[in-house]
């Protein structure tokens, strides 16, 4: 195990304190609970947003704390689901009295954890509705989920979502819009390499030197299928085509896409596959209206790269659009 | 190799057809030429700031071109010099009249080149000056260089410099800014793995399961020692005190900080060097004023890291802050 770590067992905690020192300006860390809050929560008068999950997806999601975005992010331990008690102390700090939403994954622990830590909110007086994300075309029913793994929709969702809970908007519509976003996104990711949980020292899996992972999850979980290296071109499509079929695209309609690598892939590359997906789109007369590319929602140190479409409106772009200043996302401001 | 692409020789233009869909709205790209031009320029009256390199250390220089930053970039093949008249086209592509400032990362390829170019715009009557950063202390003389090599403060210096530059001072102010950002900068890099340029199809050199090498440059390049992999707290400690010594860095003085991944790093990994990197500052009474953790200035997917630190004063400290917007660095706007 090759890694720039210190004691497997610090990784988590070590990087929180990296994170807490370089962004001070904009969240606080809680280093010993792994809750990172953004710096003026609770925000009176606002929906808190808050999100979680698993370790070695960074940015995600504590890179997403911040003005315009999440309120609030639970860091569990690597690949594992945070404690309800995390969630419930999150879920505290960011209530300014107009409830929290709480952006939820679907991975079978996440979701699990997260009710109980709802059930916990809600014997405190703290209105919290949770959504869970499942955007992902690859699989039904896989390893760790029941029905399909909640993934890169999940980052896209919390920067719209996040910029109306911004405007005041109740928690109602604030969670309604969560929904319609989730509804109009899917994606699919595939893997060049597996890589390596700290306290596990060894791969998640193998794959041979001429071999990819189709339909991986964030945790290098098996996928679709295991099928022989080919071109970008040719990935792209693989990834593409069921989530244009799934989410019935049309001719005419516009999408945000991400292309987002897992870790380990260089920039070069995701700029290769942008292009496909841009000829391919183009072909079906369907516009990238928006984009992202880079590393936005991990699996530790893997190689590959997952593609996310989500169908865009007028009111998803002004959202979209609107500034955000985290750590890993920013503009406008 | 496994990597996310078509055909090796179309790598460096399909990520600039990629680059170019995604932004659009920031930047020109001529892909046959290979030259990244800001959209809006010539800016009349500013002096025009360029750079270049060989490709494979993206985000470098071509997500750096946008307004508060560089005027154009010129990536060559995969690790390989721009040739002079791609250099030249750039310059001619940024001249507001103002002059042309040249950002030269010390490889001998690059200066040689960037020196020819300076002398065909000199014949076109476009005043240019050239400034050669040599800022990684690992060697003196290395493989592709006769001296120090140009490697991350030229990154950070570009910020520095594009702000200046948009001011409207002078070309010969924007040049000696530019010496002093390199005269107070200094980088150390690592590496746990190689990697691999697309047309070698093989690894530019080999490491073993408990190996690292010391003092890397950006290609993969022979480093100052290979050595038996150790922890983050002394990995950053090797890399961060031939900069504290070589800058005579003294308590009391505050510091710009980038701990840079070379590609194949997770962010969750830099932000544990990053956390060591405080801890050694913090006992020498040196502050970390202002920060940036990332994949910067990267080989391909190499996984490793490198430190850099520029001493700061209230001016440096003004242009770093000024709004910048460009592919990969963003803010206050």
């Amino acid at each position: 195990m090759k890694k720039l770590i210190n004691k497997p067992e610090d990784v988590v905690k070590e990087a929180l304190a990296g994170m807490a020192a370089v962004h001070a300006d904009l969240i606080n860390v809680d280093i010993e609970q792994q809750i990172i809050v953004r710096k003026d929560a609770p925000v009176k008068n606002k929906v808190g947003v808050i999100s979680g999950g698993g370790s070695g997806h960074e940015p995600m999601h504590g890179g997403y704390v911040g003005y315009g975005m999440l309120d609030a992010a639970c860091p569990g331990a690597v690949f594992t689901s945070p404690v309800p008690d995390q969630m419930l102390a999150a879920t505290r700090a960011v209530n300014g009295g107009a409830g929290v939403l709480h952006i939820v994954k679907n991975y079978t622990g996440d979701v699990m954890n997260f009710e109980m830590a709802a059930e916990l909110a809600a014997a405190e007086d703290i209105e919290v509705v949770s959504i869970v994300t499942n955007d992902d075309v690859a699989v039904q029913d896989s390893l760790y989920t029941a029905g399909r793994r909640g993934v890169g929709v999940t980052v896209l969702l919390e920067k719209i979502v996040g910029a109306l809970a911004e405007t005041g908007a109740p928690l109602a519509q604030v969670a309604d819009m969560a929904r319609q976003v989730n509804n109009h996104g899917r994606s699919m990711g595939m893997a060049l390499t597996a890589c390596t949980v700290p306290a596990a020292g060894k791969p998640t899996f193998e794959l041979g030197e001429d071999e990819m992972e189709i339909g991986i999850g964030i945790h290098g979980e098996p996928g679709r299928r295991r099928a022989k290296l080919v071109g970008a071109a040719e990935i792209a499509e693989t990834l593409t085509t069921p989530i244009i079929d799934d989410l019935e695209l049309k001719a005419g309609e516009q999408v945000l896409a991400m292309v987002n690598g897992m870790g380990g892939t260089p920039l070069i590359e995701l700029y290769i596959i942008f292009n496909e997906l841009e000829r391919i789109l183009k072909g079906k007369s369907i516009s990238i209206t928006r984009s992202l590319v880079g590393n936005y929602i991990t699996s530790l140190e893997m190689a590959g790269c997952s593609i996310t479409l989500i169908r865009l409106n007028d009111e998803l772009i002004k959202y979209w659009d609107a500034p955000v200043h985290t750590p890993a996302l920013r503009w406008g401001r």
